[in-house]
Formats: structure tokens, C-alpha cells, sequence
């Protein structure tokens, strides 16, 4: 098969159980996902990226988190508003964005 | 922060909105990701290797689909019963399982 470019892992607190609860997902981490979606949707990026959410990282003290593979690069803090400036500096420019990094 | 060596991310078709449907939950992902957590507890892993559940990756007919960064090997098709497998070729033998690789 076909594998992304890059692949972006958002924690949306998700349980296996369904259950909707735990600090990412309090802190907006699905307004985060939503943002990431949309952006890859309006740049045309499908094809190169995909985007999954998740369930806990276990560091949640720093979260909402986002993690980028093959280039593990873990970002922590995360809001709606960065998300543009990930994907401008880091997915389509090649450079983390450092004053989010964990 | 201390990354893991190996992330091992399973899909349990985790919906942002608590939603528990989906080709990988239907087919066993849930327990799936339950033998990976009690494997990689026996084998004191927890260290070295990360788990996350997921939701849905997009390519459901190969499900459930187990991804394992920063090797980017690509699982489908996985039942509890392999778990062991990966855990003992992938993650602690090096080579992936060729014959669940999609």
C-alpha cells in the first residue's frame, strides 16, 4: 500500500471503552484534530498526509499532544491556532516548530 | 522528553465523539490492543515501547490495521493471537512480520 508522507497523531483522549473524558480532550484536543483536518483538506495534502486521533499519550500534564512520524517530533500545548504553523513550518516547510516541542 | 524506541499505534475505530462503530472495533481491535498493553506489561516494556489506540486510518477492508513507528510498518488483518508475534520478531527481534505487512 501507499504510506503517507506523514502522519500526524492527535490525542482526543479516545477510550476504547467510547468513554469521553481526560485532559486532552478537555482541553480541546478534537477542536484540534478538526483544524488539522480541514487544512489538509483546503491544501490538498490527502495524498500525503494522514492524520489520526488517538487515544492518552500518559503525559497528559503536557497536552493537547500531536505527534509527527517517521520524523518523531512531539508537540505538546496544542491549539486550534497553532495548527496552521505546524503545517506551514513543519509538514510543508520541513522544520519542526520548536517552541512547541516537548 | 524520553521518546519510546518503538510506538505501536492499533485501531479500535476510537470516534471523536465517543462513537464506539467501525470495521476494526467490529473485528476483534479492541482486543487486540488489550493483548499488546498485558504483553508489553509482562515483558516490562512499558519503557521502551508506546501504545496508542486509534481511530480509523482509512483502509478498513485490511483491518484491523496495526501501525508500528518509527519503522513504519504497516499490519492488517491482526488478531490477538498474533500479537505475540509482532512483540517477539518486530519489537524485540527486529524484522517485521511479513506475512500480516500490507
Amino acid at each position: 500500500m501507499q504510506k503517507p508522507e506523514r502522519h500526524i497523531f492527535i490525542c482526543t483522549s479516545s477510550r476504547v471503552n467510547g468513554q469521553q473524558k481526560g485532559f486532552c480532550h478537555s482541553k480541546d484536543g478534537v477542536a484540534v484534530m478538526m483544524k488539522f483536518m480541514e487544512e489538509i483538506k483546503d491544501r490538498e495534502l490527502g495524498g500525503e498526509v494522514f492524520i489520526n486521533n488517538t487515544g492518552c499519550f500518559g503525559i497528559c500534564e503536557k497536552g493537547p499532544i500531536v505527534v509527527v512520524y517517521p520524523d518523531n517530533v512531539w508537540y505538546g500545548s496544542v491549539t486550534p491556532e497553532d495548527v496552521e504553523e505546524i503545517l506551514n513550518k513543519h509538514i510543508e516547510g520541513g522544520n519542526a516548530v520548536e517552541r512547541l516541542v516537548i
